[in-house]
């Protein structure tokens, strides 16, 4: 099973102004397509700790490194060159990106009716990648992602404005990920109990999942203190989906009899 | 300027079914309290990765380490255990801890009506704690938060749930944070602005924080490609609130005349 590592950068991240929905949509597409995320880590924009995390995260030796956030144009979009100083390359002007970008503000210029739009510093600045990068083109902005192997690890990097790292990562990522990832499949399954407390369910968890052992359950306590309200999920990842269905299934059909035994109910079942 | 880490433990959060919320309203609080947040991680629930990502977080020292996840009754509740291999501690049944959990059970019996609810192992296993830690009161569950000192960092470990996380912050965390960061104050302002591209906006803010250097500007592009339309948020942390909310002010004032100037406009003004 492949793995992957997602890194955040972002100041507004640490500061709590905005949730990482970007994330979490990736972690929940990449297990999806049967990989095996790892760690999610946030750093603020800033080359050191750019480079620092990038540097630990590559000694874990990850299939596969994601970036979100920090490829736009102004002075705090700093991930490239702080990818380039981990990895102790150049970060230099790409032709192929430059080209990317100067037709971005062509087009731009033309649809506005506008003259040239010059290719200021601060435009020119994400068109610089790493050496040996590759561009990935942004079907919805300017700046493209990036994608570069080092050794074992390949280390892919996407805008943080969430619909053009979501259009780089479907057009340019998801191929590549199916191909590696082969048949594997995740399938999940979700059920609503009530009238039992989690420490009775922990018991009756440790015995299913001890019988079933390709299949995680995980309790969420949904309920107040008072009303006790629990969501169960199953999850599993196999070669064949209809194995992970069945192993599911069966798991499922196991770990309800138990709980009716103890008196609890199911009030909810939601497959997926 | 007193630092925080934030661990978050939890498989849910790497599969992408829950968002990680708990991270970012910590995140707020301890910046609203005047603490500088260097970093969030999320880990899965496994011994060996929390006391992994423990030691790591250790070896950055920073004032405060504050993880959220894993406190409960359940098998793969394993934060206190990978706390204490990484602070090589023996993890075992606190008197303080098992006493409120006693008395939890003995409330939750007697509001049924039910006889005495036995402490069974997974009951129990809230109870255990790295040796020399003490519990925190949770008023809303179960588990009891728990606090430890070790060196020069004070590690806290609250519940996942949200409600349960969140009154235990403010109940025992919070007053301690305040005695800690004094009077500094996080202060925070953000506007709309449209007619003007992000890259045209770079050279502008590159030249407003070297005018006002103890000010962080961002922004945050929220338009299509053909409207472009941009937040910008300005944010500062000062002991007093005064000097805070002035250093704002002045910088708004530069930036938005700057802005105008090159034919931008505010489309809208939120102070916090």
């Amino acid at each position: 099973m492949a793995s992957v590592e997602i890194l955040s950068f972002g100041n507004e991240l640490l500061i709590g102004k905005t949730l990482n929905t970007n994330a979490c949509w990736m972690a929940k597409r990449l297990t999806t397509l049967g990989l095996d995320v790892r760690r999610i880590t946030v750093v603020r924009d800033d080359i050191d700790e750019i480079s620092g995390v990038v540097k630990e995260t590559r000694g874990r030796k990850p299939d596969f490194l994601i970036t979100t956030g920090g490829l736009g144009p102004t002075f705090d979009d700093k991930t490239l060159e702080g990818i380039a100083k981990a990895l102790e390359l150049p970060n230099e002007v790409n032709e192929e990106a430059f080209k990317m970008i100067e037709e971005k503000y062509k087009t731009y210029a033309e649809e506005r009716g506008l003259g040239k739009i010059e290719l200021t510093p601060a435009r020119v600045k994400m068109a610089k990648l790493p050496k040996g990068a590759k561009p990935l083109p942004n079907p919805v902005g300017t700046a493209p992602g990036v994608i570069i192997k080092h050794g074992k690890v390949t280390i892919v990097s996407l805008p943080g404005v969430p619909p053009e790292m979501e259009s780089i990562f479907e057009n340019s990522i998801e191929p590549l990920l199916r191909k590696i990832a082969g048949k594997a499949t995740f399938f999940e399954t979700s059920l609503g109990i009530s009238g039992i407390m989690e420490s009775e369910l922990a018991p009756i968890i440790d015995k299913v999942m001890h019988d079933n052992p390709y299949v995680y359950i995980k309790s969420h306590p949904r309920g107040q203190e008072r009303i006790p309200h629990i969501e169960l999920h199953l999850s599993t990842t196999a070669k064949e989906s209809t194995v992970a269905k069945n192993c599911i299934r069966h798991t499922m059909t196991q770990i309800t009899e138990e709980i009716k035994a103890k008196g609890g109910k199911i009030t909810r079942y939601e497959a997926k």
